[in-house]
């Protein structure tokens, strides 16, 4: 099973709408297949190891484990308590069991009531984190929120006067190119991409398929056609706006989807917000500021973890603050996090929390 | 040597105005002995060394090390060397030669022409830096400044509406106290002593003793001298203060040790005043804030050496800043550092810098 959640974990960020899962397939003590959730979604990790096997005769008296209960609905795929029931599998080893509604307990059911013996155990791994993220997801409509910074000592993400520079090395960057990796989409202000022009992709060999999707607030829809994040193929980009869609500004930006939604506070909704990115099946959203955005999500309590790089530098009042006002004007507010890991990166440093 | 450089480093923090050193005795192999440099610098470690043993025939042939040159002036104690070449060591073994102009080869040269055999060697250990530290203070008037900072994770070190409350843990603000016992003397600003009323003693169990000295910056001596920092025996507090003594500013502040200088930009001129502390034989300066005074030293580039303990919160915009103005307009201004260690204790983190 261990390695059944090395498969899954290999599949975060690349499987929305559908959960990342993992599973293997063993008989006579050998593994015949590994398999993990594709990209998109399809097939599922049972699908995508049983494809391994040319000779499905071989599969019959197998064993499968799986680090989420197969499925047993039919969605985009074809459900694949089927295919473990047509090639005889003889058991199933399953680390949870599925809350979506539509499966819930049915998969292992039917499995049983084919004469496979299913085994529903907790492994006590990380595998209940990583799916538990998804049930959030799909029935909370909570997706699991990351925020990203990268600043000074004393915190401080840019210049005030909005000079532009890396403050973090290097490695810390390619860092954080993986952490975007592995989450399903970003979210941005129109702040950072008017200051900043980020493409927001994942720039690491081998991975540049794995750049999140982008959603970006601009309730006026003011932004120039032009900045880098809407250059990128193969992905896609919303547009959150509170305006009416005109034909014009449909042709202005070109394979743009737009998003109307509501003010609260002056502000885009961005609990609305949330709840929409999630009902849209993307379970992780990743956002890297700027400092308004940031400071709105931590503000609602919106916020489930934080990668914090550290430069080995100090700017003082002249930099931006990378949180700014939370109504925090008194100790008992203060927004407490726990501190999950903690790595030293070149003369960076990268703090994890999550929430407290 | 290593262990000689290990029982210097226990003296670090008593010694001033001396320096920490460590010596070790041997003879047949056998260790005879260990010494230190003694509280405020008597007796030396040599000589503490030499006490332990009460037959001092047994010295005769023995090897001395010493992590640095044993002095050969007369001080507030008789010179080392004329102990060693009473006793009849065979050889002494150095780690430094002392740049003190006092010493600086001088003792080397005595004992040499006693017959000594004396093997100066480079040992590649710590024991340069803490030398070092004593060497610039000594000879160029420049004592060793850390700062210690207690934040949030976003750099936070209290409520700007000085609600006061620990930011950090109960582990991080024992750290606090041991880095208190390492150093000569401490430096705070009066608005500090008048928000926070601290002691800045060390309250670790056998550590009270090493309590350092205090140095005040209170311009116009309006100080209330019923502040905590007043109250502890057995250590010297300064003041540092540009206006006229009089009798009945004497009488208001008893014991207190007055220093008058020059401002410099409508502040007491914080050069001089670092200064003035190594001349009465301060090596290693300690100071935790407040936010204006570590501000002029970054500003001032006299900090040699950060603890930055972090706590797993966020406070925001309301929170007060660890730095405030620097004048670092533009980023080829930035103030770099080299990051030293990183260091998780209990849901804080510890981050040590030194000059970049």
């Amino acid at each position: 099973m261990k390695l059944a959640v090395r498969m899954a974990d290999r599949a975060v960020g690349l499987t929305s709408p559908n959960p990342p899962v993992g599973v293997i397939i063993v008989k006579d003590g050998q593994i015949l297949a590994r398999g993990w959730t594709q990209k998109g979604g399809s097939p599922h990790a049972e699908i995508h190891a049983i494809n391994q096997i040319s000779k499905k005769a071989e599969l019959s008296g197998s064993t499968l484990y799986s680090t989420l209960e197969p499925c047993s609905h039919r969605g985009k795929n074809l459900p694949c308590i089927d295919k473990i029931i047509k090639y005889k599998f003889k058991e199933v080893i399953i680390s949870q069991k599925d809350k979506n509604p539509l499966v819930n307990g049915k998969g292992i059911k039917k499995l049983k009531s084919k004469g496979i013996k299913v085994i529903l155990k907790d492994f006590n791994n990380n595998i209940k984190y990583t799916n538990n993220i998804f049930f959030n997801s799909l029935n909370r409509n909570k997706p699991y929120i990351s925020l990203k910074i990268a600043s000074t000592a004393d915190g401080k993400i840019a210049m005030i006067l909005k000079e532009s520079n890396w403050i973090t090395g290097k490695s810390s960057r390619m860092i954080g190119h993986y952490i975007r990796s592995k989450n399903d989409c970003m979210l941005v202000g129109r702040g950072t991409v008017e200051s900043d022009n980020p493409s927001m992709d994942c720039r690491l060999a081998g991975l540049s398929d794995a750049s999140p999707d982008i959603f970006i607030l601009d309730s006026k829809l003011k932004l120039n056609p032009n900045y880098n994040i809407f250059k990128l193929k193969n992905r896609n980009v919303f547009i959150f706006h509170n305006r009416s869609l005109t034909g014009k500004i449909k042709k202005k930006y070109k394979k743009v989807l737009f998003i109307k939604t509501t003010n609260k506070d002056k502000l885009l909704d961005i609990n609305k917000i949330i709840s929409v990115i999630s009902q849209k099946g993307y379970h992780r959203v990743l956002v890297e500021g700027g400092s308004e955005l940031s400071t709105t999500l931590l503000k609602n309590d919106l916020v489930d973890k934080i990668y914090w790089f550290r430069a080995s530098k100090v700017i003082g009042s002249e930099g931006l603050s990378a949180i700014s006002n939370l109504n925090v004007n008194k100790m008992s507010l203060i927004k407490n996090f726990r501190l999950d890991n903690s790595k030293r990166i070149d003369n960076d440093i990268l703090d994890i929390y999550s929430r407290g």
